[in-house]
């Protein structure tokens, strides 16, 4: 039944695909506009970190080896010769019996090789303390170079910057990083049918959901959305508006038109560009099928279907990874949402030889975190809202059975309170073997038999 | 050994404190710069969606009636009436045996209920065709109102609204929604012996990490850092700053000068201004014990440890559901990371009354994906840097044991591929009883036994 065009592809197939396309240009940005930037030159310590031996602690720096043998009943003597200033180095060089004061950040005294808490000293007068626990070498201290080495390589190439790596580039002194451009993605969506969402649409119209679910899709993969508008069915307008959009981002992506209906302008208008090539159309997953993945100018450009559902769920699986590889990364899938377990409410069959996205609630029953698959068509924008994330099914797999421990790709970066209770006490799950996970492995061996 | 000042209050303790502080006000914002925002007023439809009955595939409206009994070997014959133009209706009402082309996303004319896919329909001619398998009423079909139907209550107070949040706005011709505004976060460094990045740090001095860190953290909390400076360990210094910080965001965060030292500023510049109230002086997490929430003028002022880790961990614990709760979310504690399920590499003790955060690294070992604790005093950046998350053990907890499963707080919404590969596929965790979860309870029983 398909047009001999249409060679539908696996997931993993159509994912090797993006290895076509080549890393954007780099820049060089400030470390406080750099969070979520991908590295493109490795971070070398420049130099020691501590560049000094640092107390951790407020209390007394020792030389150890005076504190050895200290106990309550039989306490170390010690003169305070001073105090350190907190931002400067003390001039004197401890000897036998001498300590100075010192705060949490400042820096040894020569001579001192450790830290007694403030907590294990009695203070007898103002120049004599007693300690009452003897310390060990480099008790209380960060060494010198003990957090970070010069020279040392802590951070590669392709690596996405996180709040603790500015801090890190923070705590060398590294001012600005060479990262990869944010890609632009331009967003076109198409079809007679579609109308802008300030208009009344007339009968048989509908509004453009497409352009607002796809943008903030774009803004939460950290890249940049660029609006080109709405193509109707005619292959010279749609052809105008991706040359448009080709002219302005670094990718495009067109929602609509991409399914087997004979407004198919999309395949058309990207074969008549001079520099094209199809590199997909048709991949095996639900939703989602009828997906077009081209190259023109060099820039990948990207039909969607137009059912909201159908085009949220191939932007996550196809165009994320896209964005992430024109930004830097090495390989080809590195994107993950971060899961959350939970137990099937109901069996879910699956086609053998598709990758099906299911969509589900979280609720909170029996004690236990339950997925429900979400009913609902692909171009029910309803059904998204109402789901919290979805359930990945295989292509080698026939279905799940109720009560299947399944990972939860999650929608947002948080979920309901009522569930969040339960979960955040990592403990429930950690807490050892009669915890809920346990628990549930037996209430599953028993609701399948 | 604790000044009675410091009563160390639980980490529940601590969360509860959150609701003396209310929302913020609120304002209209484009749908288009809504994404992460938190509605401030329920969002109910205004119309049916879709506002007709709209066919999912492309093929031939029908009277499901025409069809019952269709074979391919006994097909129902039908009158091609015409075709319903994208974006239009068409006048026609369907008569016994009669039909219309339709493509997907089309209105069903009058008369219709149900479409025939193309695929299940053979052209005779020009006019003619027959339809090889029945269709059941209303088979792909979208009814009028099955994706939103007029005056429910879609979105609640308190949401705050992902992509596809959006493109149900859209569908509805919602083009802005009342949220609460942004809060703002103004952030002060403090210490003698911190010096700006780009300095270099004289002996005994480092540079600033928590400026960085922090406000990274607050842009990942979808609020907005304003940085106001470094505080010298003189309380007139630090007090014109944090009246400074008052007057420009909602929110002051003050890293450093909240240990039991000497140089604790922090209390005192609280304590003296008119509208102060110190509602928490020290809880039991570690690391980051020393931690300081006052309500100053109607706002919080967070005291957070100097040490770079301990500020991260309280910036996350206690900061972050501060900034939601300002943001106009009902419940307190509305935070989660999301999860990642691994087996514990080695034995880890804890201090029972109290809540630790463990830094993690996550690794692929023997088919399992495994958490070792990245060493490293709460002074050290390194340490976060290395990790991919924290796993948290609560306060009634000893400590857990090596192979128990954990639930790991990323700090990232991407993990390395290597250990993405094997979990990419939720298929291996869902896949049923013989899936690594249940292996690894069995070996978890046997490492413990």
């Amino acid at each position: 039944m398909l047009k001999p065009f249409l060679r539908v592809l696996t997931l993993e197939e159509a994912r090797d695909l993006l290895r076509k396309f080549s890393h954007l240009d780099t820049e060089r940005v400030s470390i406080l506009d750099a969070l979520h930037r991908v590295l493109a030159e490795p971070v070398k310590a420049r130099e020691d970190v501590p560049a000094f031996d640092r107390s951790t602690m407020d209390g007394f720096a020792v030389r150890s080896v005076d504190t050895f043998g200290a106990t309550e009943t039989s306490p170390a003597l010690f003169h305070v010769a001073g105090e350190v200033p907190m931002g400067e180095v003390h001039n004197l060089k401890l000897k036998k019996g001498e300590t100075v004061r010192i705060w949490t950040g400042g820096a040894l005294p020569s001579g001192a090789d450790a830290v007694a808490m403030v907590e294990h000293a009695e203070e007898l007068d103002q120049n004599t303390i007693e300690i009452l626990k003897a310390v060990a070498p480099f008790d209380n201290v960060v060494r010198k170079g003990e957090d970070i080495r010069a020279r040392e390589t802590l951070l590669t190439v392709s690596h996405r910057l996180r709040p603790q790596d500015l801090g890190l580039l923070a705590a060398m002194g590294a001012r600005a990083v060479q990262v990869y451009n944010k890609p632009s993605v331009a967003i076109i969506s198409s079809g007679d049918e579609v109308v802008p969402v300030e208009d009344e649409p007339p009968p048989g119209c509908v509004r453009d959901v497409n352009r607002y679910t796809l943008g903030a899709m774009i803004q939460e993969s950290h890249a940049t959305p660029v609006w080109i508008g709405i193509a109707p069915d005619r292959l010279e307008a749609l052809s105008a508006l991706i040359e448009k959009a080709l002219g302005t981002a670094d990718v495009v992506v067109i929602s609509g038109g991409s399914s087997m209906g004979s407004r198919d302008h999309v395949m058309e208008a990207i074969r008549a560009h001079k520099d094209s090539e199809i590199l997909l159309h048709g991949v095996s997953v639900s939703p989602g099928k009828p997906l077009i993945l081209a190259r023109v100018a060099s820039r990948p450009v990207i039909g969607l279907p137009g059912h909201p559902v159908s085009a949220m769920v191939c932007f996550e699986q196809f165009v994320v990874p896209i964005l992430r590889r024109l930004e830097g990364e090495d390989v080809v899938n590195p994107y993950l949402r971060k899961t959350f377990q939970a137990f099937l409410s109901r069996n879910v069959a699956s086609r053998e030889g598709r990758t099906d996205f299911v969509r589900v609630r979280l609720q909170h029953k029996d004690g236990r975190i339950v997925a429900l698959p979400v009913p609902g068509k692909s171009g029910m924008i309803s059904a998204m809202v109402r789901a919290d994330g979805f359930i990945r099914i295989e292509a080698d797999c026939e279905g799940l059975y109720k009560g299947d421990q399944v990972a939860v790709h999650l929608f947002a970066d948080w979920i309901e309170e009522s569930l969040e209770k339960k979960h955040l006490s990592g403990h429930e799950v950690a807490g050892g073997g009669s915890g809920d996970l346990f628990a549930a492995s037996e209430q599953e061996k028993l609701s399948r038999s």
